[in-house]
């Protein structure tokens, strides 16, 4: 089995003066960071920051595009047609290059975020649209999608380096899908309890469900979080965890 | 003495629901585009809308950054240090680019817009910073700016292709700056006298000034306006004059 | 039969450089204005302006409220609570009164804009949010509805003084509803079929429909656009039609 | 001497997802709060559980109006024109009390944010601009400032009820100026220290100064912080040994 996993995590989302998380913190655990690009969250200055500790700490840099939508923080399904969407990921994508070409560093991956990322995992049409964006601003960009979706086939299919990911703290159904965030055993809020699961499936390659016997699940990383105090406290149990099971932490994509 | 000119103007300058000029107009006018970056003005839309018309038509594309500052239109000075200066640029640049290979074209230069482009004229640290962040997202881009001005200067200093443009609608002194604007003989108004004065100055490299003898002027580019109806008709007159004046106006930079 | 009528449009839609329609036209034409609050258009400065023109054409100002979502022009449903849709209103309504109080005017009622309005027309329990911001703020303040809609009903159920329009360039269903957009007849193009279906309709109380007899329909207002020179034109024939048929065109609400 | 005070900070600088400060720990501190009023920060959610919270804790509701510029934080002095100043804080203050009426309570007084703050401190022009605005929405409304700023006079010749505040944290001129921040001295950090001077200025009169003898200052409320978790264990302090010295902590306007 996988002997060597990816931790990745949702950073860079701070703006202006308001601060998201803790990125210093997240980015000394995680091996690829999924960085906003200034239009759910960021800015010019938040995107440099990121991409500096990123490169600093070794981290693979890939683009978290969102709706542009401050206030609801890219969490609100908000009507786009195909084509705005691929104009809304193409440019907010570039924006994040541009701030890389001043770090000295790459955009080396994509993982749309909450209500686009959503949409784009349920909606075929939605997910061409992102591949599309991807492949058009380089065909070496990879994509980062849950195993299973609409946006993981589509990257597949549009050719793209394409690449799975679980959570580690969502609960998951004999079907391959998250526990609906309604139900209380939506969320797994124990660090050892989340860490234990990780590596059992890590060392089986079966993922304990809530409803059954484990099933097969793909995945080259493990999306933690960072939102809040215990959630970075638990990033970083799983990070210990991982080393102390012999199981190597290394980014998906090799270095530049 | 010359007998090439290029005709640039700042377009894509409409917002959401709100337009600006005619763009149409005026790219089947000029042969260099200065297309906003979505913070002064335009969004992924307008970007994506923009560069298309400008592809179909042969007009080269360059970026037109500006403050993020849209209620302003980019013309308020607002204070910013030289590394957001730096990242102001990239990211604005980099989002064009995204848009520009959806449209399968290419950005080859950038032109600062309003406050940041007088700014940078004025102070070589703020040039410097604006030549750093063209750099540093690729050594090929190109540069239009001023003659004689602290952005020509730095654009040169950072090895960067540097190109010189003249106002077709400015009066000018004899020290080779613009009239300042609170004088009556700021604007030429007619299009006939604006398109002579540019005849003249391509036939003798001499600009006529309002206090003075000709001066020399160096410049590869001419810009042109569109943000009124009136602006656009001495565009359309300025191009129709050099072409009987056996000018040949084509694009500062070769097409890709 | 009605011997007078309010006349009513969307105004001071535009927003920093850029301008919406030709306010200064309407509003020699309208006798009540609905006026965007900064969110979905507008700023402080269109406001005022705004303002300043309904008073002095001795136009009734009123609050035109819709998503804060400039790109969309507020034609985009996004996700609210029915708090969030209270404090929506309130918060843009308290605005408008702000800059109302600089003119020396005051907004007398509110109007729902776009994607807002659609949804308060459809939802009793987003009409009755509207109501409920649109009372906390003054029990006198007016609504004005399209008659038979939830927002409608939700103004009187909260005993606000509430006013019914109709639409002078839509078509008309035999079951009161507008014919979707989506059809062919869906819109009214001709000034002067235009008018005449409002005269229709103001010496009979029925409104002919596209699909059947003429219905019975509640009005004291007639909303005309004026986002298009087309638009202005036909409103501006509508009011001078209204006069040579002997009709009063006057504020639904008496000036204060 | 004054046995009673004011003490002010502050508040509802939040922004969508991102909190600043804790303004449920401050609200238990302070009598007054200067509320953020959707510009330099906030939005509609953000007024409204600011002022609800205010109004739970008995905590004089004012409005605190910035420069339209989140990422800046208020804090960049941004050109306007006088006029433009007066309609920024007259559609801000209005936004905050279309909020107040939702939770049924009242917004007071004014006080200025950041860079705006400091420009109406130190021109008269600017100051007469904000007085006129205040004046307009209602003579009734306060006007918080600085003692002997111009501000401080604009709101006095404006006939509107003017009050002074003095900084609890901040170092003093013998000028009666704030100690410049770029000097070492300008912050005090040391929460007693800032206790013991407070009240040894409620007690003389006569505030301790970093360049000579004490000098006479005029105040009724004293600004404290809430951005930092030491500056809310600061405030905290000073609340306590100012009970512990017998003086009153009690809003500078009276309840409604």
């Amino acid at each position: 089995m996988a002997r060597t996993i990816d931790l990745n995590s949702d950073l860079g989302e701070s703006y202006g003066p308001w601060q998201m998380g803790d990125d210093a913190a997240l980015l000394r655990v995680v091996t690829s960071a999924n960085i906003a690009c200034g239009a759910h969250a960021s800015d010019p200055e938040t995107m440099f920051r990121t991409l500096t500790l990123a490169r600093d700490q070794g981290v693979v840099a890939g683009a978290h595009p969102g709706f542009a939508d401050r206030e609801g923080f890219g969490r609100r399904l908000i009507p786009h047609t195909m084509g705005e969407v691929e104009r809304l990921v193409a440019t907010q994508v570039g924006a994040l290059m541009g701030a890389a070409a001043l770090v000295g560093t790459k955009v080396r991956f994509v993982k749309t975020h909450g209500a686009l990322g959503n949409w784009a995992a349920a909606e075929p049409d939605v997910a061409a649209a992102v591949a599309r964006a991807v492949k058009a601003i380089s065909p070496d960009l990879a994509m980062l999608a849950i195993s299973g979706t609409a946006l993981d086939r589509a990257g597949r299919d549009a050719g793209l380096p394409t690449f799975s990911e679980i959570f580690a703290d969502r609960g998951y159904l004999s079907n391959g899908q998250l526990v609906p965030r309604s139900r209380p055993d939506a969320m797994l809020h124990d660090p050892e309890e989340a860490a234990t699961r990780l590596i059992q499936f890590l060392e089986t390659g079966l993922m304990p469900v809530v409803d059954g016997a484990p099933i097969k699940l793909d995945a080259v990383s493990v999306c933690v979080h960072g939102d809040s105090p215990g959630a970075v406290a638990m990033a970083q149990h799983i990070r210990r965890r991982l080393g102390e099971a012999g199981i190597t932490v290394a980014p998906f994509l090799s270095q530049p």
